[in-house]
């Protein structure tokens, strides 16, 4: 990774995300947000249209990078594995060092029901993206729709598993366990089910 | 289907889905409604704390559906067939002669993106209750969210199938269409993908 001294926008998305962590996302200003890094409200409105957007910045090169590992994929390739290749240029946006931020906007977004909600929207964009490259990619209906679902799906589990207290892997390597375990959903007891399983 | 006699309950219901298809959903109020049967404001708050609540009424018995389906299934089974047998249960709640009214409803949460919203929420809550039966069974993480996602994702893209204009397929030869697709997404271009796809 390249080191920058971060800009006006970066060191308010920073600013921002402690100050929703401490004293709560409702009672976080905007002008607060800016007065914190020496900044003026008209300048955080000149980056985020409201504050709720700081959480949620950046949503078209995230969803870029899944359609590049769709277009990166062979063309005879299984729908899974268009899938397994947008995962793959995925987890690099999830570098271990941003692990500590992550949960902490997770924290935030955990406790507010409509930044919960616009996580959801989020990720349904993003579905509707993937599914929308797999079809440029000639697979059909409702195999792309259910490929795409599945690749969010993954996503979603996986980044629970990655924001977990003292989990250390990867997101490459969970992103690589829950794809497998997704690949194995039609196999029977002995790898889906626990010993349990036979009461 | 047993035929009965729609009590106060039903016929707001009818009254209600047929205001918001013709007046819009903003427009309908809920004494509208409750007049359109000849009943009091009074008494529709009785059976709906909003009129949002018409078009999600019965949401505890449609999820307990799916557990039904959940529990029925052999302890020895892959996730794939618990949710095989969840869809199979399901059917019986899309009959067709309902067809028509779920497109009215489908049509008036299409319009409205706080019923998306809440629609959306469901399909969460219904994947979250899934997963809970599924862990009930021995089935382990990450394999029960993934098979009640999967569920889930079978559920939305056969529901809107299902409304298709001219679609005159039941729900349960399209649940076992999409679920045979499911199956097959690791395969490769032969049965994913178009003839295009080598372009």
């Amino acid at each position: 990774m390249v080191r920058w001294k971060p800009g006006s926008k970066e060191r308010l998305q920073v600013a921002a995300l402690e100050l929703f962590a401490a004293r709560g996302f409702e009672q976080t200003t905007a002008a607060e947000i800016a007065g914190a890094v020496g900044l003026t409200e008209r300048t955080f409105f000149r980056y985020f249209s409201d504050k709720r957007e700081v959480l949620f910045e950046g949503q078209e090169s995230f969803m870029q990078t899944f359609v590049d590992g769709v277009n990166e994929t062979p063309p005879d390739a299984a729908p899974l594995d268009f899938v397994a290749n947008a995962l793959g240029r995925a987890a690099e946006l999830f570098p271990n060092e941003r692990r500590g931020q992550s949960r902490t906007r997770q924290s935030v977004i955990d406790s507010h029901p409509a930044l919960q909600e616009r996580e959801t929207h989020k990720m349904s964009n993003l579905a509707a993206t993937i599914a929308g490259a797999l079809h440029d990619r000639g697979i059909r209906e409702p195999a792309a729709s259910l490929a795409a679902e599945s690749c969010v799906t993954v996503l979603t589990i996986a980044f629970a598993h990655w924001l977990r207290d003292g989990e250390s892997r990867s997101m490459r390597d969970i992103f690589t366990e829950v794809l497998g375990e997704l690949r194995n959903l039609s196999a029977g007891a002995s790898s889906g089910t626990s010993s349990g399983a036979s009461s």
